[in-house]
């Protein structure tokens, strides 16, 4: 299936959304968007917008574009607008003209408190736009289109879960190519160049930045977090953590894997590391059994966290899952804690259709760290694994 | 100079400017990175930040960065704060407690209705920082930061314009490779591979979206825009154009070449194509004359423009330059007309250190697009260029 194709799918998808939430027009302005871009555009086509541009999908299934002349040829191409409307001076007049051909009575727009993949909108777009309406009743009828990019990202159609399911498979080959390689005494930033090599010789993208992808994490030393791989070496008797995601036909994957390096006269992995193991696996059941439509985010991740620290493990500063897709965040639901930082993700209701990650970790004093993620998709039945789970220890 | 120290020499620039506009405190917000990024993060070093982070600069050159607990490590190995603050649950005591001890008068935000470099704030976090801010005085005292960023961006280094050049170096390279391979049939996308082969043999990156880095446009059928290149062939008696910036070290050129396609029997370009050629040098020159320190920006664009009209040639449809630097719009001065669309970029002053592109061109019927970009630096006693300047068609 065509990028193109793959558009027009999720804006079908879009009009269906936009009536059960009971919004007339969704709204996208974007500008110079090799500078900001709105994380919607993506769905919206994915072209480049030098001047502001306006996307709009109506519940009743029309879809107008408003884009400076230059850049018509490129919306054209997508074949997914009814209208593409080229401007030459200022898109106010175009724009005020569609929206009172429409006539909605809501009208939402892509900001958000709490999901950065519903907040591309600018401060400064939406004092534009603003402007633009001052003086007509859409003026007031602007709200959020929060929910309405939350299940349009979280519902997965089948060619975007075949997707997720192609990037693990692609990053499970390189796992296995990265579990070839390793031999006590290789810095951490030796094994990290392996992989970026394997993602070059395959075409792959990267799931996120470059610098952090994949994290590598040799044993206790390290600090895991967002940081490079640096010149820790693994070491026998010590763990080797890896965070790895690549992208593939613009579809993601987020996965650890971890390897245990025996140490002389051991022939399997120590009580300690077995004892962790056992525990988030545990804990990471907890939470894939809690998995289910309509549950929401918070439940599932409390499964989870209670299970890891009645084990007698850290409780994690951090969220069992997140939406995985088109980026490691597609979609707005968060398996984690109510916590201020995650806004009202938490309280996001699971849905069919929707792909998570399952992750957690805890640190093995004096041996590293044990982390685990997968990726999944929730069905009506229950959760279907869409990477194949690690249940072993790697040893090495 | 490494990437950190540049940072460190840009944020010292930026309290002096902070100071020049009456702003006591310059407060950047961004949250999940890869998603939803601010321009001006690359100022402020750059780093990824997976939940909402706040990055504090004070006219007083107090640094203070604060950004989840996961991402500490990043910022402080760039040494440019002079406090890294890591939270775990909710970033609003660090920030309430860090902007209750500045206590500032004035606090700039990037968001702005014309500049997207300086419009990176989303409008969901500007409804957060409102909320963190609900009840204290802070709350009253924030305005757009685009001025001082304007200032920022466009004031360059020694170090930046040594970069801008060596991009520019790099870009003239290929258009010599460029130059070797080209005969009368080649296909747009052929010339688009012949350029992206050696950009990736040169370890460069692109300036603007590789889809269309370079555009490539072959003869008068192409529609000269921001499309892609495509099938369409270089033909005796017939031009070739090709707009192509590159980023070395983080910095971007940003040029336009034409070459001639000599006919059967033909020595020279004909006149019509050297008319055009002519027209638009003395069009760009007139431009470049005008680009000083203190002229506004339209009133550069104007005079080009009026040179380019008055010879009988259709009025451009876009501005006769931006700033460059660490992307295409580097800066919010615009040399170009008043229009709508560009707010009031054009009403910015050039100053000392600015650098431009001058770029203007013209269709040729029945021959193709004849278009020039240099790359040009504003000094105290006028402009000096960046590029070697394409004083001569070149011939096929």
């Amino acid at each position: 299936m065509s990028g193109g194709s793959l558009v027009q799918e999720k804006l079908d998808q879009a009009a269906g959304i936009l009536r059960e939430h009971d919004v007339d027009l969704w709204l996208t302005l974007v500008r110079e968007t090799m500078l900001t871009s709105d994380p919607c555009l993506d769905l919206l086509g994915g072209m480049y917008c030098a001047w502001t541009s306006a996307f709009l999908v109506s519940a009743t299934g029309e879809r107008i574009a408003i884009v400076g002349r230059f850049d018509t040829s490129g919306v054209e191409r997508l074949d997914a607008y009814d209208e593409v409307i080229g401007y030459d001076e200022s898109i106010r007049p175009a724009l005020r003209n569609a929206i009172d051909r429409l006539d909605p009575a809501s009208i939402a727009l892509n900001y958000s408190e709490s999901d950065s993949a519903a907040d591309g909108l600018t401060h400064g777009l939406w004092l534009v736009l603003r402007d633009a309406l001052a003086g007509t009743p859409y003026a007031e009828r602007l709200s959020s289109s929060e929910q309405v990019v939350n299940a349009l990202r979280g519902r997965k159609s089948a060619e975007e879960i075949a997707r997720v399911r192609a990037a693990a498979v692609e990053t499970e080959a390189i796992f296995g190519v990265v579990t070839s390689a390793l031999r006590p005494g290789m810095a951490e930033i030796e094994i990290a160049a392996l992989v970026h090599e394997e993602i070059a010789h395959r075409g792959l993208g990267y799931a996120w930045d470059r610098s952090h992808c994949p994290a590598v994490n040799a044993g206790p030393e390290k600090e895991v977090g967002h940081s490079a791989p640096g010149a820790l070496r693994t070491r026998r008797g010590e763990l080797l953590h890896v965070d790895l995601g690549v992208r593939k036909d613009d579809y993601c994957s987020d996965l650890q894997r971890v390897w245990y390096f025996l140490d002389e006269g051991e022939s399997e992995a120590p009580e300690d590391v077995v004892r962790a193991w056992t525990a988030l696996w545990a804990s990471v059941d907890a939470g894939a059994a809690a998995l289910e439509p309509g549950a929401a985010g918070w439940e599932v991740d409390a499964a989870a966290r209670e299970t890891l620290v009645a084990a007698g493990y850290p409780e994690p500063m951090y969220s069992l899952g997140h939406q995985l897709g088109r980026s490691t965040h597609d979609g707005g639901t968060t398996l984690g804690p109510r916590w201020d930082r995650y806004g009202n993700s938490p309280y996001g209701v699971v849905e069919e259709g929707n792909v998570f990650t399952l992750e957690y970790g805890a640190p093995v004093p004096g041996r590293g760290y044990v982390g685990l993620e997968e990726d999944v998709l929730v069905t009506a039945d229950g959760v279907e694994w869409l990477s194949t789970p690690q249940r072993e220890l790697w040893l090495v």
